[in-house]
């Protein structure tokens, strides 16, 4: 890793090219079209997908990358950027400063590089293994999750109660049954929030790599604990569920609801 | 109505001057209480009610108001300041940007004027009865909802699935149901993302007046309905429904959705 001073400067280049096609369509009238997935996907997330991929091809051309919009490029490479050029597409279409572009380095298969942005609000969340995660934003906000740790004091949130199929729904009501409190919407940047000590825990489901790949080393390196539902690492592969705390003892207390293998 | 304008004056320096508490409590670490309703209410909410309820106090001292986090002051008055200085409690306490102050106006019972300001972000929507809605902020929008009439292209959205008791919660399942998608979160914001075009439709439950007295304004101004789930204006001693479109048809298709007495 003595190259990741050059990565995220290129992360950082791609998700400035990826954020200025995003503001250019904000709340204009684009067409939305239906995935298959039933989830929107818009002209802008194709084209600020392209914008991304341009940057990290030109700087770093031997890394593989996989992404929403397009196939993947030498996904079996060393390096490979995980990319989402709009993650909360339905947030982008309702006009919502919440959407994110997210762009996540695995490497060896082990997410070491994470970069949220939210390009209309112009806050950035920068997380790389090993390091402190770097915030910047112009509505404040100070990177340190909150010392929670009973489930009972917990905030909690999830991008939408729509996103658990029947495996999953009873495993997320049991927690959200727990908390505090429950907040839905948000997608990434909810990840973040717990990365400023604002959210508590966060629990997902049917994520995708590119939903995930970017946020492990920013909830890492604030000093929170991320996972899928069975506390195992998020890697290629896993079932995409995700389970984010601002504690080991809190994310403990979470996991022991969620595990199909409870208490 | 000859004093609108310096109502709108008074109403405007009220949001500053809630708006500039909330932005001075945003991401800090002030403790949230519970009240016995289990929303949670923060120092910022207070403080900010009290920095709203001086200016109106001074600049208009006949107006009645009723507010959220105080008893009410002269509410029998012909004009009745009906406000919220924090919407969005739960927004406001994990971070996000979509709490509003809300700053509604009531003339014989008729809400007249309407203020929808998003403090951290610089939004504000201005509605008076008779004038088209403005919005001003940096993040772009025009005001002007969308030529939506068909349930199944329309974007739904409600501030929490939570908000719905057993009488609305299979009622909001069916237009849920019936709608293209939907979104939760956002409180007022999204009824200020329906005046500009970005949201369709919004159906809730369980508001105060100091919820929906400020929306009123804003979404009829922008040419959108906002009606209780009856159909019915929305006015002091109505059920707590709200059902906003942004256009007649749209509203009348959801209506036959959501009315009890419905086909």
């Amino acid at each position: 890793l003595d190259q990741i001073d050059d990565w995220i400067t290129a992360a950082e280049a791609a998700a400035d090219a990826a954020g200025a096609t995003c503001r250019r369509h904000f709340r204009t009238s684009i067409g939305a079209d239906q995935k298959t997935d039933e989830s929107p996907v818009t002209i802008a997330d194709r084209e600020a997908e392209q914008a991304l991929r341009r940057v990290l091809a030109e700087r770093l051309p031997a890394f593989g990358l996989i992404g929403e919009e397009f196939p993947p490029v030498n996904p079996e490479a060393r390096c490979v950027w995980v990319v989402d050029p709009i993650d909360g597409t339905r947030a982008f279409i309702t006009g919502r400063t919440t959407f994110c572009v997210l762009i996540g380095l695995l490497v060896e298969g082990v997410p070491v590089l994470g970069v949220i942005d939210q390009p209309v609000t112009g806050e950035r969340w920068i997380g790389v293994a090993g390091r402190g995660t770097r915030f910047r934003g112009r509505f404040g906000g100070t990177v340190g999750p909150k010392p929670t740790t009973r489930l009972d004091q917990a905030e909690l949130s999830c991008s939408s109660p729509d996103m658990f199929g029947p495996a999953h729904a009873p495993r997320f009501a049991a927690l959200k049954n727990a908390a505090l409190r429950t907040s839905f919407g948000g997608d990434a940047y909810a990840y973040g929030l717990l990365a400023l000590g604002q959210i508590d825990l966060v629990a997902e489901a049917s994520l995708q790599p590119y939903d995930w790949a970017a946020l492990v080393p920013v909830i890492e390196g604030a000093g929170g604990v991320i996972t899928d539902w069975a506390g195992a690492p998020l890697r290629l592969g896993c079932d995409g569920t995700a389970l984010a705390a601002a504690t080991p003892a809190l994310h403990a207390a979470a996991l022991d609801v969620l595990r199909t293998d409870g208490p």
